[in-house]
């Protein structure tokens, strides 16, 4: 995976365990595409000190993600919806009367939205 | 919910944040109800300083549920995921073919171990 969508993804996970001016440079950089000059002129703070926050903080989400794993629990868990999405569908062709397909529609609502 | 059964449940989901120690205290204390005296002996460790690491962990647990949220997002999914096994086992009435009950059981067993 490249680099800036990983740190983006892991921001999801584990942004809030950063300091509120750590998150807001990090999404400013990663999510946002800001440069570090831009980055500097925002936030009124060193491209330096920027720079040296944005490596801090890469190697406290990938700490935070070796220990929870929630990023690759929810990459395994995605393929797994996925799989159940598509079961779900085929059984609509086992089912009698198309008049009750609202109800696989609801757990796939469920499924992509909900869980 | 009780506290020692909310602390439980925090366990699993941050216990990797917390230091072997803290952890191995906080397990016996909670999850497997070793007395302050058993656990001192145990890590060679004093009752008060067992105790102090317990309220101290706790308060690490709490602030970690308050930043991510995984106990409550975790409790609400359970309850979809219990709407969505009572219909999955209703779509069974509506399927012509006992037969393909297998693609229903594939779906709860999904749902109940892997998602």
């Amino acid at each position: 995976m490249e680099k800036r969508i990983e740190i983006s993804i892991l921001l999801d996970f584990y942004g809030q365990l950063l300091t509120e001016k750590q998150k807001n440079i990090m999404i400013l950089y990663y999510n946002e595409d800001l440069s570090l000059a831009e980055i500097s002129e925002i936030t009124n703070t060193s491209r330096q000190a920027i720079h040296d926050i944005n490596k801090r903080c890469y190697k406290i989400l990938i700490n935070y993600e070796e220990k929870l794993n929630l990023m690759g629990k929810n990459t395994d868990i995605c393929k797994i919806k996925d799989n159940v999405l598509c079961k779900l569908e085929k059984i609509k062709e086992y089912m009698s009367n198309s008049a009750n397909f609202y109800l696989i529609d609801e757990i796939k609502n469920d499924i992509t939205e909900n869980i």
